[in-house]
């Protein structure tokens, strides 16, 4: 599938190459939430999620009949250098857990109505230790975002991305620092539950990184070859193949955001199709929300990835659905409007 | 059924003889949260909302398979002084729309695989205006509370309560007022959507009430009675009647929330077993949950009533007892613990 992107200009061309929404879809969504049965602004968020979905699903009444959940897996050279509280094995373990019905994501995809697919990426071939090298050559990145624009097909009415990697929220914290600016001591965090030293660690590693590759760190899609990960860059290839197919987007957490972040540098909007599910615990999240302008959905002091936080609001999209789609007008109804 | 609480003070009784949580079984639901495969506490409040499931249904592993939603309604007095966006015909004819099927909470309910039942309360006989006379007599206050009471049955999982009642963020405002101080400014807001004008007369008006019931102020039921509204004192009582049965509430926004309050006032822990769905749009709601001691689950702008709030968090709790129930424990995946 690395054809599809030959190189990094051909994915530039890509990302910076996106279909508009539809405002006409969008503004008749809006008429509807005015007549229908309930104060003007009283559904909030609900009623502004309708209309977004409307907008990018290119139809008045949006629906979401399909769901897909992709959870993306990779392993991180850094892991060498004590930066997880657990260790890289739990990478692959994890993905076994996926396949076996036991993790946390499994029972929120069923919860929510979801279908779950997981994609390993060589787990067996972690990245480089981006302190010492680029993370991955640009064909390895390329593949992997090639993967992930292949997971995505435009039968679905909303995608769900995630992640599994021991080591990725310093991963994350690097390509954010890449793209926004700042150092480890902004953007990195406890990630799965470091202690002190660990987080000392990691902080001195993300600053490691981005002093390694200060040239690459101005082109947003070189910056996530040499500091990313293969899970990160198929997160970024399905958001990319999203807005292609129409699909509106719920991104997880901190390690998600990060991974799509470089289609917002690389074209105005470029992720005005993805909302931020929920505000993760994980010290970056929030400010890498502020940083794209989104307010995430839920905030319940969740931090676990694998796109838990993505799943969990996926009933609140559903339930924004369902009042646009099933509520009464005022004048179906019989009830009198404002005085 | 007003003979189940004979007087103020037999109900009195009944609100300060409380059930309290089976520790126990908290204690053994956050015994298998620790060995879940998930970092410790990555879950956020999903973790807190399962033990707290746990506690009060007494059952180590909670369950959500009968989830009730309850909206009760009723007609305000104190309509006749302006303070509502919509005429007081509106309650009634939502109430048909909810027996058709079309209004918000209908399709919220559906979409949360919840059980919705309203029962309206008197609807051709408002309260008196708080201004002149006290809202209710005792009577009809305890036959209010009755009837919420009576409307909960102990084979339920959970309880949403809801309200529909043109007026009633002015007559929450009041009651609000009358249990934890401040005045009309302090509480009231917008409600339906009122403009500077009506808003200025809402808070008139709880000033109004707030003078004219002082010396009942002091007792919460007293001023329930006094400030309150059928629909409030029903939510009264079958918020009562679930912490008597066993039954964990999801409150909704601000007439909910105050309609509940005065069990805080009369017991320590009095609404333990409540937690508060959403953070209302209206003014009055975020001083409410602080004054309880409370966090709302959810933040979405949402300022409609009728349970819809309570009602959209619902999957949030299906969410925590899907993750507790069936995750697979460390030891059964086979996934590697903490370094």
């Amino acid at each position: 599938m690395t054809d599809r992107f030959a190189s990094l200009d051909a994915l530039r061309s890509a990302c910076a190459n996106l279909p508009a929404p539809d405002k006409g879809a969008g503004a008749a969504a809006r008429a509807r939430q005015a007549v229908l049965t309930k104060p003007p602004g009283s559904l909030g968020r609900l009623e502004w999620l309708a209309e977004w979905l409307a907008e990018w699903q290119r139809r008045p009444v949006p629906r979401l009949e399909r769901v897909l959940v992709l959870v993306f897996a990779g392993n991180h050279g850094i892991t060498r250098r004590g930066v997880s509280a657990f260790p890289a094995s739990v990478t692959a373990q994890m993905v076994a857990n996926f396949a076996a019905g036991g993790a946390a994501i499994n029972q929120l995809c069923a919860a929510a109505g979801a279908e779950l697919r997981v994609t390993a990426l060589d787990l067996d071939a972690p990245t480089a230790d981006f302190t010492e090298a680029p993370a991955m050559t640009e064909a390895e990145f390329l593949a992997a975002v090639a993967t992930g624009y292949g997971a995505v097909s435009a039968d679905i009415d909303l995608l769900c991305v995630g992640e599994m990697g021991i080591g990725n929220t310093t991963t994350a914290a690097a390509l954010a620092a890449a793209l926004f600016g700042g150092d480890g001591e902004h953007w990195a965090g406890r990630g799965t539950g470091v202690d002190d030293a660990g987080l000392a660690r990691k902080r001195a590693t993300v600053d490691a990184g981005l002093a390694r590759h200060a040239a690459a760190l101005s082109d947003p899609l070189a910056a996530a070859a040499a500091l990313g990960g293969r899970e990160l860059a198929a997160i970024l290839g399905a958001v990319l193949a999203a807005r292609h197919a129409g699909v509106p987007v719920l991104l997880d957490g901190f390690v998600s955001t990060a991974a799509a972040a470089p289609l917002a540098r690389l074209a105005p909007g470029g992720l005005d199709h993805a909302v931020i599910a929920h505000a993760s615990a994980e010290a970056g999240h929030r400010k890498l929300a502020a940083a794209l302008g989104k307010e995430p959905l839920l905030d319940l002091g969740m931090r676990l990835g694998e796109a838990s936080g993505a799943a969990a609001a996926v009933p609140i999209l559903r339930a924004a659905v369902a009042c646009h789609a099933g509520m009464a007008t005022f004048a179906e109804a019989g009830v009198d409007g404002k005085e």
